[in-house]
């Protein structure tokens, strides 16, 4: 993420391209690139990266959909279409000159850097007309920022599915893609007061993930759980109605990670840049691996049966878990970060469930506790990372989302409500709100 | 697209990488990057745009597979596959170079270049062997470009899904992807009459989805709607199967046209034109997200409840209208350039119905018309663009399309048929043509 | 692949950066690109294959979870998830280094070089520390060949499922990921004697899909088929449950395809290099659509119905068919070669049938088939080629992947059992193993 950017003036950043990073273990090679390869190189790895994390608005959708009931599949898909649209149309309007203030990215810094729409560069910029001509174009930051706002709106679906009313959540999604999440993002990726602080979060496991998870858990909260979940004081298992789909939304998850991770290293248009991006790459697969491998020994240990949904959820666990520092560690510790989020999934899921905290898909164990562990993780592999530091940002963080997030979730409650009735939950959201089913071919009736 | 590149020798093309292009708005940085880096660059450009445009193949299939009843499922993947095979071997047999009749792109131009297969430059060809050293390597831009026709093709497959034939449709398909595309695309990309005239179309949105849409409709006509489907003047909604899959065929499409558009730059080897497909990469998402979202209002305004495949179409009509010029528009403006889409495509679905004329998927509303739609929206965002020019380069490229398509359909009609028996069309195609069905096990009998 | 890297001295790589390939049919351009440049491309070219085949083990999980019955849908995904998952664990802790033994690759070339976990470059390395400045960084170098390996293990899931038990089934990825692939891949891509026999293999015709063949076809003859699949002296046809998702992961794997064999050009820094890689991909297309379509008129004309099984079987085969030899083919020759493919799989299919040979997906038939084929093939476009050499590598590689398998397979069979007892194979794997189901609310029962 373009951590300290900022703060660092541009000079500085074409003698050594990777300063603006959380990473100083390693000088970086004399730059052989000119001055116009190295910029389209870092703009290309905004661009391809950028596709990758929308790609995880597929994965989110498809995960959500094979999780969810078949009764209410077309409202899982309908919401994750309309909270990605709405993502892209609120960071533009509000969100993404929020989270980079100070506008030294814009040339017209003071106009359209405090507040108001985006503005990219014009058509055919010229060199000396780049906004920051030694580093990358405008829209492809804009691009590859916006991505991680609209994940940010995407993990929270899921948790809230099946009860949620579609416009309020909506409204949530409005108002966590505008404001929340880029205020809180500029503390840090927007070299505000977490930066100067100290805090390292790489490519957002406190950022993105925990954020999207702490406004689930403030949503779940507030919304209950669902009807017939929780009985006579036990777990009422409710299977998801399509596991292919959710191991096809693991996988493009996993696919567009290499996006979201790789490309937060900002740069590779250099030697020490490029090779940075390729271990980031390599870490954040074997995070993926090792989270799914534990989760299915420990489901296999503990429950004497290995359980898919756990494995993609360990697998997802341990991608959140390798995300606050995907460059430094050794492929073995990246392994290891990885395997104890998918462990920790596994013990996660059933305790929100004792706590009665109805998460449909387990994105809170996912994406707000391995997001905690990952951005803790750091302490281990980064000798610049202090505990207290990381833990300070954690909790400034999580306080700030969950007060923003349950003010929004109260006032919509009061003002429209943001549960379905009784009789829709039943019936089914697709039928009680869209009139239309995902599978009608197949439902049972 | 490869506008003007016949006509604008190589030397130009060196000194100003972004002359062939319709912006002239501003002016490209100084070329700092060395001719070879530039040559992978674009190489590069077009190998990533198609492999992306490519995988668009996959989401028409996934789309119409969810759109059509189950009992035609399997048919219609059939039908992608096929389409898809065939346009790669038909537009290398004959289409490539019928598109690029001048040949200077081809060494070899006098004999390759008027007719006959596509020839690539030899196995690691050198600087001065290669076919435009100042450009990019023949093979990227050949894979590049089959990836369009292709899709041209893919469109109307939806259109007559559940009643028309395998073998007449794969046989129009075949004269579609070798004569019909090529011929109207050499109009405009090849450096035709049509572009000589001053018509813009960026990257398709006539040249690619009307020409699929006017083939689609002059089929549907042609073809008549399914049994049942207006009856007592009354159209009967037949929902598809499976809304999940037409939901990751949107999203796959809607990933796939960041290579679509933004490829189309068909350079990024200089300062301006990597920031320019940063800008055409921002600009195509957010119209998808603004037709998207348009589609969610009009629907819960008109009928109460959104209506999730309409938000599906509505991100797809964003994306078709933004086509015709993804660069110029600011964001705000392909919002709602893509929002308009959103709109017509709510309304234009009925209105076919009310015609008659059977869409299953409803890709005229989509490519047709708001490709016609994206194709006037130039004249408000370019002040070179007339719109009697526009206009008159969408209608001779639809006349000619229905035309072309008419006499061919026609000819299949007289000689073997284009319609299923009546038997098969209420037994389902997939049992009917080919003995077998999608999801054996969930069959209702 | 990285075909006698360990044997070229790296200044002759600088010279001449596609020497390290088996073509030599055309020189290389001058390299105008700056050294960093070269780098940054070469790692960029790994990087984006790497995730294009990473991307094709959600290819093979969703066609194998659509080719067989739901009751064992479930538990195809595990495999899939956790084979890929060990994979990654296993090449990095012993995979990568076997198979490069000679260490030339990794500066601490002789402690890490023989055995042990890869280790990548530092964090931010600088030019004169980069292990091999003039080529690629580490990083994306394992990356890229680690997911070649992965894909030898997804071939052999498929040809086993729905009746062999999970955790032998793991086992036995785990050795094959370590050991069997890494070793006799190094014979070959390690610059062993295979290479230095002359045994051309772009790729992997041989190295991977007929490795992960014969490891399949070595299972499948020991495991048996299944309950009910040869019944009096007939072959009981198996429908798989979703063909949808059958067609969506030969898409997967088409679309990863381009990175399986356009990155294995290995270089993208010179005119040639990207002027081949774009060769490459072009074939690699035409190829999977001469094999699709040439299976679908062979169906047609045999069995008067085409097949779309076949269809997409046909595709992969094609695939697997030009993978031997990506670069050299013409356009058509590519086309030509894709079709044989196409057309042997629909003889083989049937004809392990009447051995017995229970291949659930047809991974045999695609995978080794053509495999072998393929890497015959060579002979007609490599004037380099030699008939014996490549009959001699196919023949080598055939004999010890069959013997160090059964030896694997036969020791898991005596020690743990290697399939499910009788009734778990009738209820499905899925309530068997896992106790869960794919499609809970859509079952028969």
């Amino acid at each position: 993420m373009k951590l300290l950017k900022t703060l660092a003036p541009a000079a500085a950043l074409i003698a050594l391209p990777s300063l603006g990073l959380a990473q100083d273990e390693g000088p970086t090679a004399g730059v052989n690139a000119s001055t116009d390869t190295v910029f389209i190189f870092n703009s290309l790895l905004f661009l391809i990266g950028g596709f990758l994390v929308m790609w995880m608005a597929a994965g989110f959708a498809m995960l959500e959909a094979g999780l969810v009931r078949s009764k209410n599949v077309a409202m899982q898909c309908m919401k994750n279409v309309a909270l990605f649209s709405l993502a892209a149309i609120f960071y533009y309007l509000i969100g993404y000159n929020l989270m980079y203030p100070l506008g030294t990215w814009a040339t017209d810094g003071v106009i359209s850097g405090v507040w108001g729409p985006a503005v990219l560069e014009v058509v055919g910029v010229a060199a000396d007309g780049a906004d920051d001509y030694s580093y990358a174009s405008t829209g492809s930051d804009f691009f590859f920022q916006l991505m991680f706002c609209a994940t940010t709106a995407s993990i929270v679906s899921g948790t809230l599915a099946e009860r949620i009313k579609l416009w309020p959540f909506l409204i949530f999604v409005i108002v966590l893609t505008s404001i929340i999440y880029p205020l809180q993002a500029s503390w840090k990726w927007g070299g505000g007061f977490l930066d100067a602080a100290g805090f390292l979060d790489f490519a957002g496991s406190t950022v993105v993930h925990s954020v999207g998870g702490w406004a689930a858990l403030t949503g779940a909260l507030i919304l209950g759980p669902r009807i017939g979940k929780y009985r006579d004081g036990k777990t009422v298992p409710i299977p998801g109605s399509n596991l292919t789909l959710a191991t096809l939304g693991t996988f493009i998850l996993w696919l567009g990670w290499f996006g979201f991770n790789g490309a937060s290293q900002l740069a590779m248009g250099t030697v020490g840049d490029v090779a940075d991006v390729s271990r980031i790459f390599a870490n954040t697969n074997t995070a993926a691996a090792g989270g799914a491998i534990a989760a299915l020994i420990m489901t296999q240990v503990m429950y004497k049966k290995p359980d898919l949904t756990m494995v993609l959820n360990g697998a997802l666990a341990g991608l959140v878990s390798i995300t606050a520092e995907p460059l430094t560690p050794s492929l073995g510790a990246a392994t290891i970060i990885g395997a104890i989020g998918g462990i920790i999934v596994v013990f996660a899921v059933p305790m929100f469930d004792k706590l009665k905290i109805d998460d449909v898909v387990g994105a809170i164990p996912v994406h707000l506790v391995c997001g905690i562990w990952g951005t803790i993780a750091v302490v281990f592999t980064n000798a610049d990372a202090s505990f207290a530091t990381q833990l300070y940002g954690i909790v400034v963080v999580g306080i700030f989302t969950i007060v923003t997030s349950a003010v929004v979730w109260f006032i919509l409650k009061l003002v429209m409500g943001i549960r379905v009735t009784e009789e829709e939950e039943i019936t089914g959201l697709d039928m009680g709100e869209l009139g239309m089913e995902a599978y009608p071919e197949f439902s049972k009736s």
